[in-house]
């Protein structure tokens, strides 16, 4: 039986594994898609310090040259549920049933969806909740983007790029995300903001080819031709796997307390107000820490 | 006057620096010795996550340019004082005085030396003051560990499952650590307590080869061959400067408390557990959120 398996590998989990590995423990560690996580997404970080400017594949790239160097595998298995027999957890996915002495859960987000007619019928024909992945489908187009925090306001900066133009639909009068990307935004000859509006509906035949917006003041609804739509408003926390009574979570499912010994936590699964790369790294390394002091009863 | 001062430029201080920036803060940040702190102690680091190898040097070269790319200028100063004045933070440097609205400090900490022959000499070539950090370098090997508190015990636990054998040697008849780790030490077959012995020297050519230990009862004199030794006889925290009223400190001036609005701290001057890069940068980005929300006023 390992001493710890820790599931998903973002910066997070993978930071945990490095400390595991250099401190001998025995432990397994899980991811059910791409190593990495969300750095999968980013096509420019410049506020992880130490690198000035890199992008999320080439820091996947070199925490992969990381795990390889410490002969750490990273088993491409899903963790259907997580539980608690006795004193020990047991862990199953998709192959196998693991069962171990503690747990770092470091399983990210995902994210959130609107839930108004025509997002689940034109998902992959002009609905997408990630501009980084589907951004190139859409060039010389028209998109929208919905939300107004960091992701919604990068989403955009990226399309910008691409994309003829690019309206920024949000439900309050000023973005939630960072100055320095409401600047950017505010420069680009192709974004256009559209402030106190709410999608109503996607409207189509095959594709995607308007959103119905409505005026939050004066309820006034408008449509707005677009080929794409980019629902960037917000994510929540990937814990359904996890028993219930193992954990407390606020109501979009990030981890608040873990209300059983042995459980412990990092990353973007924290209920929290930022989410950051460096937080994760230095996340991971606590979650260890912890793991490590109470495996070895200190 | 500024909205900011960082004290301190190691990497919790430039975590915090780099957020600052890019949050358009208007902020200074001082330093009074080496941009990079302990980093530039640290020979070799295989637990940063993103980098496999990696000497301090290196990493704070990496620092250096990303400050540089965004245009952030560490003033060499030394904070000789820091006090509050009215809702104001008094920091008198040896050049000037400065007042400012918020301060994070993050001076960091410097190790209590033994201050005995080869100490010096041999640091980073076998001589040791961080078990977590160095002792994957001395897997299979012999190794000492100096000190009787947690950290010594914790360490010789650690290098235990690395190390071929490890010497703890410790002046008194007893342990001050935590009867716990003292149980577990007895437990380790590959671990020797040395009770009633100091340290006289190191002796080495371009390495450590071994040491000189007096036993404080008969007075006798033995060398005893090791590859590594580990001084853990305790740090403590840089804040001699600051206000008393300002924080509260535990006894060996870390910080547990700030006792005033607007204070922040990062990094190894945190009285905690563990000290290592990734949580200082980590802590840098939240002491950046932190005083950002106090400024803003959210």
């Amino acid at each position: 039986m390992p001493e710890l398996i820790i599931i998903g590998a973002g910066v997070a989990g993978i930071s945990c594994a490095i400390y595991a590995k250099r401190a001998n423990l025995d432990f397994l560690i899980f991811e059910k898609g791409l190593v990495g996580g969300q750095l999968n997404l980013i096509p420019k970080i410049d506020n992880f310090p130490g690198f000035k400017e890199i992008s999320g594949h080439q820091l996947i790239e070199r925490l992969k040259e990381h795990l390889k160097a410490l002969e750490i595998k990273i088993n491409t298995e899903e963790v259907k549920s997580l539980k608690k027999e006795n004193e020990f957890f047991r862990v199953e996915t998709d192959k196998k049933t693991y069962f171990s002495k503690s747990v770092v859960v470091a399983t990210g987000s995902v994210e959130r969806k609107l839930g108004i007619e025509g997002e689940e019928e034109f998902l992959g024909k002009g609905v997408s909740y990630c501009a980084i992945c589907d951004g190139y489908f859409f060039k010389d187009k028209y998109v929208c983007v919905i939300g107004g925090g960091n992701t919604a306001l990068e989403s955009a900066l990226y399309l910008s790029n691409l994309a003829k133009k690019v309206y920024v639909i949000h439900r309050r009068n000023r973005f939630r995300g960072f100055e320095s990307l409401a600047r950017q935004i505010a420069e680009k000859n192709n974004i256009e903001v559209i402030f106190n509006h709410i999608l109503l509906k996607i409207k189509g035949t095959q594709v995607v080819e308007s959103v119905f917006i409505k005026d939050t003041q004066t309820q006034s609804v408008k449509e707005l031709p677009v080929d794409g739509v980019f629902v960037c408003v917000g994510r929540k926390g990937v814990t359904e796997f996890v028993d219930k009574s193992l954990i407390e979570t606020d109501p979009l499912g990030f981890i608040k307390e873990a209300k059983t010994s042995g459980f412990f936590f990092c990353g973007d699964v924290i209920s929290k107000p930022h989410r950051q790369i460096g937080l994760s790294l230095g996340e991971g390394i606590q979650a260890f820490f912890k793991a490590y002091e109470f495996l070895r009863g200190f």
